[in-house]
Formats: structure tokens, C-alpha cells, sequence
């Protein structure tokens, strides 16, 4: 199977960059973006096609980088299901609630899929060994996936992060570096010893794939709704990949003619002690300010300051979406909710998207009508410290 | 869809139940397995008709007992990965090695499966209330099902389960008794509070249709080998009821034309503090007897004995399988080997069949040809108090 791949571009200064070679950043500082031949890939493949293909998120392989069969380093990643809690669905006011159930993936959280993809390039572009900062889960994501592929892994995640991370990161033989502070502090010191050792930097949007992988959160719901977009998608954000992930995906089903009619309304919810993308689409800016002091339960949200913050505000904006902050007590009592009134298995982050819908059903932002899509990031058994 | 059931089948004494009232045991105190019209499951069911259904064990409904999709109680159970850990294979001298990850179910163990069938088979019947004894994962598990259904879960385990069980049967909203004992000591107290509160007994074998959900992992293995056999699975048996329920998926499809030669062999792994079933297989016994001061660190295989016993020696022998004991120094050494070695998070249960795979290479039992399916039955995170 050829590599749909054009290039990598830069959506912040519109400069092209090569695929085929290890790249971070564009000189201008922004993310790169991964960009494919969509006129090839519509004439390759066809939502049947696709339909009798095995389950995993590496069925889309025409909208992924990877090339080879061979390159492909997977865990059983993606397939998630899109549950319809009904009971509580209606209780609430939103009978079309949807929970897109992302802790059913390996290491338990979404960053599989990241991982998955990052992974697998890094194979592809014969980089030996990788370096990122975590506040938790992308660490063992990636711990787990560099064991699976042979590949060194370097994680660095504050001291305080929940204590399954760290046990996973061992389990998965990574070199772990605990840091007094936040996942900023973790980069900078991750950003030292890349440079001193020539490990690839892989830390969240330093390099382009990971994001691919996340890319497949949206192509999913699509697929799972018959090909359709729900009116709202509700995502708790740290560094916010996910989201930007899941607007491209839209974007790029539309592009293909699979799905008409608006994106769905992309929907940010953060946790009221760090809210930097919260406050940045308040204020009507296209940057976010560095968070100071951030502060939550919810370990994968207290991300001062994200690279991607234009992006993430950039999806919102043209998407009709909102971005909103919740409080820790309403997100502790929405993990009982999920749990005790649907069965559902939810991480502190991925409740929060529930009191962010509850919140927006009550200000009328969210309508009974809406086909409104959540999305539980990982599941509470790496939380049990805290439950 | 109408259902293939056509009975309940008592596999000791061969009398006949009715399926569509609640049934418990048999007179005889045997199990009851569920019995399809298979002619009619062969005239239904194609496998490109399966190939382009959605992910997820309600794709086998043909070969499942609920014939309405309203009654499916769904977290997204099944479909879970067959990987295929090359280097660890090649490592081990057992290149056809797979690893079937059933710990990528909801509430993190292959539970889920049985679980999902039989609260579904409890709503299509009335049932309101369940009581089971755990070891421990079953409990989360019927707990999980029970709140997304609605129906009202009981849950006795031992005082000492895993603390993760504790807190996830809490997390789901289930009265949870903790009893000073082993399952078996669980198991009389629900005995008790069943007849006294006329609650539906869901324990281990004492209703007929968690054993049918259990039965997807062997048509997932079968389907995601292009319908071919393995030649071996190495299961780790506690209750032993995956056992019995991939035996029964593999002699079904074989009936139905599906897959073609010997079944695969089915091996079982116990843990050395707790071998009920490994003795009475190296003595030539029919049924097991009670193991006396049962202790492992796998809580899962810590069951002094198994209702289904006759059934698992039935299914190793006929399959001309076999049965033996692993250390605990081993099984946690195994955890590690499939971390650092295959990005797997194992349970103790799963990594005790590695070990298993391991001793039976040494002694020639199994071929470096050999296509071998290890059932990791759960998720390291589980067990994170231990590692």
C-alpha cells in the first residue's frame, strides 16, 4: 500500500516541510501538520471497503502515515465503542448522549492511539530512541509501544502524577524521571537531555504523527454514527490534541464527500484551577497565557500552557463550539454518575465532559435534540489512588 | 433476529431444560449449557456476512441467546486484539505465538464477556436483582452490566480481593459484602442471602449464559486467524469457565463447517498454591477435589474448586491438551516479560500462561511450529497494589 502523505505543513506560517525525514517544529515554533493526497485516497477507498476491513484504528490506513504493514506497531488500539447511555441520556435532558469510551484502549487511555501512531513512524524513520514530557499517560502510552517496537523510551512526569503511572512506566522498562512541578517543568527537562543525547524529542506536538493517531477518535464517531457528524463533540483538554485531531478528521471526511452538513460543534472543557484555553476563548484571543498555579484532580488537564492552544481555539471558533471550565467537585461527582447510572469506567478527565454538557444543557447552549458525543479519555482504574 | 436457542442441555445427566424461564443447576447439580439450532445458525450466518458487521461480541448473535437488540446490555465487550509479540516469540523459540488481550474489555478483564450475556439474559427474563460470589473481577464486572442496565448487583468477595475490585464495585453502585475466606466462603454467604431475598444466584456456572459470552473469545480467535484453529490455547483456569466456553466455540464452528481438522488443544495453567484441576488431571480424575489453604498472588485462580470441573478436564482431555501448575515467582517474573518485552499489560492470570507456554517448550509438548493463543484474561492495572 503506497503512503498517501504529500507533506508536512505548517498551519501557522503555511511553509511546506518533507515527510519522509524525523521533523519537530516548523522554524516559526508551530506544530506541524500532516497533509495527504484526499483525491487519491477517495479513489482508493470506499466506506465498504472499509466496512468488511478487522477492527483497530489502523482500518483507516489510507488517512494514516505509515506505508508498510510491517511498520505498523499496534496494541489493539482504536475500535473504541460509542456507547448510548440512555437512562442517563434522558435523565438529563440530552437523549441522543453518546460517550465515545476511549479508556478501552491499551494502557487504558487515548494516548494509545498517539502513541500507536508516533511509534510507528519513529520505526519508519529509523529513530532508535524518544524523549517526552507526560503529566501521565502519554508516558506509559508511549512506554508501552516503545517495548512493543524496541524502541528506547524517556519519560519525564511530575512527582505527583497518579501513582499507575509510574508503576506502568516501569512495568514497560522506560527510563522515568520524576520532576518537582508540572508537565512544563518535565519539559524543560526533557528539552535538556534530547539535545545532550540526540534522542528524538517526541514530546506532545514536537512531532507531527501523534496527532494522526488521534485523528482516528473523529474518523470513529463518524463511522460509528453511519457516517455522520454529531451536533456537538464535548473534549476535555489538556494539551488539546485530541481535539485538533478530531476537527481534522471531520474536515478531512468532508473533504472526501463521506459526511455533509456543518462539523460538529467542537466543545473544550478544562478544570476551573487550569483553564488557559477556557480563558483565552473568553477573551477573544488566538493565543493562550501560561497558566500559573494550575491546580485539579484531573492529572491530564493541569497543562499550563499548550502548544497547539491556537489550534484548539482555531477548531472552537470555526466549529460554533465553546470552551468552558468545570470544578473539581463536579467532576469527582460525575465519575460517580457514569459509573453508577451507566456502567461507564471514567478517568477525572473524561468526566468532566459530562459536567460541561450538564452545565451547557442548562444554559440552552446544549438542545434535546442534540446528538451530543463525549469523550471519556481513560478509564478510572488509573485513578483508583484518588477514588 | 429470532434466537437459535433451542434448550438448556445438562452435560452430566443429559436432561433437557426450557431456556426461557430463569434455570440455576440442573437436579443433578451439574452446569446447563446453552444448545443452538446450529442447521438453522449455518443457514443465517455467513462469515462475509459477519466480516462487515461492526466490532464488538454481539457481532456472533447467531450464537449468542439474546434475540432482541433492545435487551443487549452493551459497555463495548469483545473484539479484543490477537497480537502477535514477534520477538518475544522468536525469543522463547515459539515464533507462532499470539497473545489474545482480553484485559482491553470494559472494567479491564475478559468478565466483561460473560457478564455482558448474562445481565443481558437477566433483563430478557425478568430479573432484577443478581448475587454472585467473586473472586474478585467478576464482581466489577457483573457490577459494571447491572448499573448500565439497571438491574441491582450483589457482590461477595474475599476480604483480600485486589483493592481495585473493591473500589471499582463501589465506583458501579453494588452492595458489596467482604467476607473473611476465599471465594467458596463468598459463595456460601450468597447461597444464603439468594433464598433469602429471592434474589436471582448468578454465581460462576449456577446460571447458563455467562459461559455464552465467554464463548466469543474462542470464535474472535478463530475468526482473527482467518478461521483457521490454533494448535494450542493456554488458558488460565480459576472457575475454568473460558475454558469450557472456548471448547465450546471451537466444536461449534467445527460443526457448522467453519473451521476444518483437530481443535485446537487446550491447555491449562494453574497456579502452584492452587492447582485443583492440574491434580486431578495428572491423577486421571473425572472431577476434582476441594484444594485445601488455596494461595496465590493470581487472585483470579485462587478458586479451591470449580462447579465446571468435569467439563475443563473434559474439554483438556478430548482435545488431548493438558494442565499444569506455574510458581508465583514465576507468574510475576512473566508480568514483566510481556512489559518489557511485548507492551503488554498483563494480569497475573495472563502471565501465568506465558510461563506455562514456557515450561511446555522446554519439555517438546509444544513445537517451535506451533501456533500457540495465550488468553491474557486481564489488565495489569488490576493488580497495581501488587506491582
Amino acid at each position: 500500500m503506497p503512503s498517501y502523505v504529500t507533506h508536512l505543513a505548517c498551519p501557522r506560517c503555511d511553509r511546506r516541510h518533507e515527510a519522509h525525514v524525523p521533523q519537530n517544529v516548523c522554524p516559526c515554533g508551530s506544530p506541524l501538520l500532516v497533509e495527504y493526497d484526499l483525491d487519491a485516497v477517495g479513489t482508493a477507498l470506499t466506506k465498504e471497503a472499509l466496512a468488511a476491513r478487522p477492527a483497530g484504528m489502523w482500518r483507516y490506513r489510507e488517512l494514516l502515515p505509515v506505508a508498510s504493514d510491517a511498520d505498523v506497531v499496534t496494541l489493539g488500539e482504536g475500535d473504541t465503542p460509542l456507547l448510548r447511555p440512555s437512562a442517563l441520556g434522558f435523565r438529563i435532558g440530552l437523549p441522543g448522549l453518546r460517550v465515545k469510551d476511549d479508556g478501552l484502549n491499551p494502557t487504558g487511555t487515548f494516548k494509545a492511539r498517539g502513541a500507536s501512531c508516533g511509534i510507528s513512524m519513529a520505526r519508519v524513520l529509523g529513530i532508535e530512541e524518544v524523549a517526552l514530557p507526560s503529566a501521565g499517560n502519554a508516558g506509559v502510552a508511549w512506554a508501552a509501544y516503545g517495548a512493543a517496537a524496541g524502541i528506547r523510551v524517556h519519560v519525564a512526569m511530575p512527582r505527583d502524577a497518579p501513582a499507575a503511572n509510574r508503576i506502568e512506566c516501569e512495568l514497560y522498562g522506560a527510563e522515568l524521571s520524576l520532576v518537582d512541578g508540572l508537565i512544563s517543568d518535565a519539559a524543560t527537562a526533557i528539552a535538556r537531555t534530547v539535545s545532550e543525547h540526540g534522542w528524538f524529542d517526541a514530546s506532545t506536538l514536537k512531532e507531527p504523527y501523534r496527532i494522526e493517531g488521534k485523528k482516528t477518535l473523529g474518523l470513529e464517531i463518524a463511522e460509528q454514527l453511519g457516517w455522520r457528524s454529531p451536533d456537538a463533540v464535548v473534549y476535555p483538554a489538556g494539551g488539546g490534541v485530541g481535539l485538533i485531531g478530531i476537527w481534522r478528521a471531520f474536515e478531512q471526511l468532508a473533504r472526501l464527500g463521506w459526511i455533509s452538513g456543518p462539523l460538529p460543534r467542537l466543545i473544550v472543557t478544562q478544570a476551573e484551577g487550569c483553564a488557559p484555553l477556557v480563558r483565552a476563548f473568553e477573551d477573544g484571543k488566538e493565543t493562550s497565557e501560561p497558566w500559573s498555579g494550575a491546580t485539579t484532580i484531573a492529572a491530564g488537564l493541569r497543562v499550563p500552557h499548550a502548544l497547539g492552544d491556537f489550534l484548539v481555539l482555531r477548531a472552537i471558533r470555526e466549529t460554533g463550539g465553546t470552551a468552558l471550565a468545570v470544578s473539581d467537585e463536579a467532576i469527582l461527582e460525575m465519575v460517580s454518575v457514569l459509573g453508577r447510572e451507566a456502567g461507564i469506567s471514567a478517568a477525572p478527565e473524561g468526566a468532566a465532559t459530562l459536567a460541561a454538557a450538564l452545565a451547557l444543557r442548562e444554559t440552552g447552549e446544549l438542545d434535546a435534540d442534540d446528538v451530543v458525543v463525549l469523550v471519556n479519555t481513560g478509564s478510572a482504574l488509573k485513578y483508583l489512588d484518588l477514588l
